[in-house]
């Protein structure tokens, strides 16, 4: 199906999103005026995406729910990488599964995610696989200290992660982490952390959203700021050529993450992840470029043309999380987005999310902390 | 409970909406990012809303229904505006009713509406009632010629009404519309068709969006740009003096729409109609505002603090009637969004609108240009 483009018009698709989270909602909701329709399949009952399209719950690995799921369906996209790639293997047997599901293989193992960059001649951190005591002791003495011993599958916000500062923090992190598959990083000094988004249609069209920075606390992302203060237009190019060259590889279809830290030598970016998503550091998208993550990721699976991906101004995304903040107050604020995802409230959850917009980068650094004074 | 703010955060809001269509549709779309939830009372199954919320399909005459529309709501509004006022009145006994049902009594009936804004000392055209034939004669003498016989009820899109440009003209129109409550309206000799959208709080607060200027044809809006091109800021300032002595006058809570004829000669703005609520030629706001309308009545009836009016750069709004244009075409068009309603297509029948925007009015006009050629 790849390339071509559908002889259905946008107004009767129905598409089908793995997972019904705070990232499916707003996907649906890019998809409701272009007419597009969807249906979730999510574990949790009542998740934030169900009010905009029919949930099926179950598990991810119930062949009979996957055909039920996908009969009927136009295509089928997700929302989390984490998706079994046996999953994805089934339902692109029956329908279009977009992004690819190579995508999938490579970002949810580390190690296979780090070769993937590797034979792209895209730097990463250095690494080397680890799956015995013996493997962590060749790779500390070829990668040095400090270094992060990471699992090579499900890790996210910080989980499943030890940095090891000296010799003696290895026993520990090995007690934590040892017996699944893992992998030493080197540790890369950074200036600061960085996310491009990038979109690939059907056709091959690729297009690329400004740099953005990202700050994270306990591993969770806090704030993100577009485009990226001070960002140098070669900086912006080296972020564009990693992510084509990464988007064309895969054949890739859809909205595609690339997370990166800029350092102080040469190559100035290095590659930390990829996530085969639309991406929480890129919700500032709605209000704050010329079109969403969310409606370009939907424009680029129903094989209907990109949409710009110019900024509007300057844009800042602020994360809610773990509790609200007084919502009057924060709607008060001059140009405050509030994104609520009805979720209930828990220690390091997300929430929902503040979008703030300004003409210039002084006035948004003000709205900014105005906004996190309150939450 | 005007004037008073919700004890519940918007997160658990239940919204009310009579009328289940496009403006249902968007107003629902911007209650889902607040958290808020709406339930629909139409007589049409299906209607372009119903995938947003509940729908409940009957008559708004039917008391049984509307009690059972009011259960658990929070509040109640509409999305048209000849919604029968002893519903109104009945709903009013259960929950809140925004806008207040005082202004669908002076919106519905084209003599009140007059008369409303003749006490505001705020100008219309020259009008006299007209029961009888006799009436008829004696207003003719006293308005002139050219005039326009128009019902006093239920009149939309340029039905009900004839133009009388010379007195052969009267028999007919008197045939077509004679023996319901009538109004003889002068004609008003004017440059251009504007319309202001002003927003209420139930805290009183008030903000208007810049004016736009509307082209209709064959009775149907076509186009709408804002700001309207070559506004003078008296003429703003003037239009925003009316609407704010209409909002305050009514009590008003939630969008206020009034159209408006642009003259040559004093006063500069005639006011032609009010509509008590979102509107048409306002959905440029969705992408051309730093609050949409459909945001802002939203905020103002769920007692939320409103968002900023102001313009993000230039915006316009091009209908598409009566059949689709080619869907892939438009996405195609720089700076171009599309709003389907997911309605069967006929003739005069609203489908979708696209907005456009851009940094400069002559890049617009461009634009608006470009996809009225497709359109």
């Amino acid at each position: 199906m790849s390339g071509t483009i559908p002889a259905k018009k946008g107004t009767s698709m129905i598409i089908g999103i793995l997972g019904a989270g705070q990232l499916g909602r707003m996907l649906a909701l890019a998809g409701v005026p272009l007419g597009l329709h969807v249906r979730f399949l999510d574990p949790t009952p009542n998740s934030p995406a169900a009010r905009l399209g029919e949930q099926i719950v179950g598990s991810y690995d119930d062949p009979e729910l996957l055909a039920r799921f996908a009969a009927g369906l136009d295509l089928v996209t997700y929302e989390f990488e984490n998706v079994p790639t046996a999953t994805a293997a089934l339902l692109a047997e029956h329908v279009p599964v977009f992004p690819p599901p190579i995508a999938l293989a490579n970002a949810q193992d580390r190690l296979a995610e780090k070769r993937f960059f590797q034979q792209l001649a895209i730097p990463t951190a250095p690494f080397a696989a680890v799956d015995t005591q013996a493997d962590l002791d060749v790779a500390l003495d070829i990668i040095g200290l400090p270094a992060v011993l990471k699992t090579r599958r499900l890790g996210y916000d910080g989980k499943g992660q030890v940095v090891l500062r000296q010799r003696e923090d290895v026993e520990q992190a090995w007690a934590m982490l040892g017996g699944q598959p893992l992998i030493l990083e080197g540790f890369v000094p950074f200036v600061r952390e960085l996310s491009i988004l990038a979109v690939r249609g059907r056709d091959g069209a690729t297009a690329c959203y400004p740099l953005i920075e990202n700050t994270h606390r306990d591993g969770i992302l806090r704030r993100s700021v577009a485009p990226a203060p001070e960002l140098d237009p070669q900086l912006q190019a080296l972020a564009e050529s990693y992510a084509t060259r990464a988007l064309d590889a895969l054949g890739y279809v859809g909205v595609l993450t690339i997370e990166l830290f800029q350092t102080e030598q040469q190559p100035a970016l290095i590659v930390n992840e990829m996530a085969p998503r639309v991406h929480n550091s890129g919700h500032w998208t709605i209000e704050g470029a010329e079109t969403s993550q969310f409606e370009n990721h939907i424009r680029a699976v129903a094989g209907l043309p990109l949409g710009s991906t110019a900024m509007r101004g300057y844009a800042a995304m602020i994360n809610l999380i773990g509790d609200l903040p007084a919502i009057q107050a924060v709607l008060a604020m001059p140009a405050a987005h509030l994104h609520l995802y009805e979720k209930a409230p828990r220690t390091g959850r997300k929430l929902g999310h503040v979008t703030v917009c300004a003409d210039d980068m002084p006035t948004l650094l003000e709205r900014i902390a105005a906004i996190e004074a309150l939450v």
